[in-house]
């Protein structure tokens, strides 16, 4: 049995429990706040579920006592320095951190890495929602006027997204002052973008996302290749059970001396599954 | 540059030809024919591009002597056994044998296995089509009366296919005799199938095909998580495709010392793709 803990015990911490009570090859070994003692922690991996800005703080120290982690780091532009950091602690320590295991980054930029190994030449578009966008929201959330806020992201295709910003003011806001507040934002200002007053942010709450991911490319020469991934999805539920799915496969990797950190497109699928490599191959070859 | 040679010269062995004159960081080292003299192979890696049932003897051989080898090898219930044979050769005499590189077997399973991953309990259907299917089509060829055949693959949903059997009767042959030799034969008798007479196969030659993967899964505890994987493709030139970029990926482990023989679920996507893991990184998580 794998020993595995749950550091941070928000939507993706519960989220995660569930799957791991779920998987038949898991013990749980204990959930842990970020302001708890992590000496006490006694487990192979650790998954951390706190805030993606606290993410590098914790995945250092746990490594460094030789325990595996797994985040779902989702600053696309920094996870490669994240990687590099984290690899190093890896190394010396004999751990292994599994980066950025959600849906996207995660199992989308495993899709989009097979589409590219399928037909190199072409284009790939991802197009995410309709769901919340958590960046987006908490931008909204940010702006003077604003009590409560979400935003929603909706695809338009090729790569191209609406913003529907849902807003309930603070008393004595003016909705046109805040609405161009939002407006002017850098997260708000380069797409479509709508503002809508309504009573109730909490009347609207639901974790449901998606994406349509699609690729038309070139095999050899041979153009017109095209390819689609879609998924409808409960978002922490889909980001936890990928995050123990992952977990699995960092244990798999110490044991096996494979020491360092990896994204997901750096893992092998079969990794991620339980059960041994003649029942996979068998079940899904 | 990777040295790579092709073995058999086919459709696959054609579009495999077009992959590597594609990719950035090959060099094709030879095209043989299956009665050439295999000693004179100077190459890292050979694609086995001969019919299924000569895979093994070729890959065999091919790894004995520690040249690494991709096939595309194509009857689900044999590739366990196969990947046994092969895996002891390839440990004895450290090459990297990939087994099954082509869409399905090959991606496919890549797929369903990150689907298992992502949703651990539901059902997943792979319809195929609309398409020739080889096998079929090889079935219908081989009935007294047939001077030549075309099996169309058609999804019905659910992993559930109808059988269209376009077949151009030998002079002579009588058309309610063969269809119903069609029908009894164990390939077409479990499925719904017709049997259409045409003057010309030839004139409806294409080898365009198709799959819709779908999974309707459970994450953790939640339900009704949802992915669907599409594609409509000339099929000879992905399956050369990904047999090249397998080539790449079975060099790569080669040279990390990772000996054997693996299908495509045991391969790292990073490693079918070129450029540095910096770049592919950067560019697709």
């Amino acid at each position: 049995m794998i020993k595995i803990a749950i550091l941070g015990y928000g939507n993706i911490g519960r989220a995660a429990e569930e799957a791991i009570k779920a998987a038949p090859d898991m013990q749980l070994a204990g959930i842990y706040h970020h302001n708890d003692c992590l000496d006490c922690i006694d487990a192979d991996v650790v998954l951390v579920a706190t805030p993606t800005r606290e993410v590098q703080k914790f995945a250092t120290l746990l490594a460094a006592r030789g325990i595996c982690t797994v985040d779902s780091f989702d600053i696309h532009g920094q996870i490669w320095s994240l990687r590099s950091s984290l690899d190093a602690v890896c190394q010396a320590n004999h751990s292994v951190s599994i980066l950025s295991a959600g849906w996207d980054p995660g199992t989308d930029s495993m899709v989009r890495a097979l589409l590219k190994a399928m037909a190199p030449k072409g284009l790939t578009y991802t197009n995410f929602g309709p769901g919340r966008s958590m960046g987006h929201t908490v931008a909204a959330k940010a702006i003077k006027g604003v009590k409560n806020a979400l935003s929603m992201t909706i695809p338009l295709g090729t790569g191209i997204h609406r913003r529907m910003v849902y807003i309930e003011l603070e008393d004595g806001a003016d909705f046109k002052t805040v609405e161009a507040a939002i407006l002017a934002d850098d997260y708000f200002a380069h797409d479509e973008t709508h503002v809508i007053p309504v009573d109730s942010v909490d009347a609207l709450n639901n974790v449901a996302h998606g994406v349509n991911l699609v690729r038309s490319g070139v095999s050899g020469e041979t153009h017109n290749q095209r390819f689609e991934f879609n998924m409808t999805i409960n978002n922490p539920a889909l980001t936890g059970q990928v995050m123990v799915s992952c977990a699995r496969a960092a244990v798999r990797m110490r044991d096996r001396g494979e020491f360092g950190a990896k994204t997901m497109i750096e893992l092998r699928p079969i990794d991620l599954l339980p059960g041994s490599t003649e029942q996979n191959i068998k079940a899904l070859v």
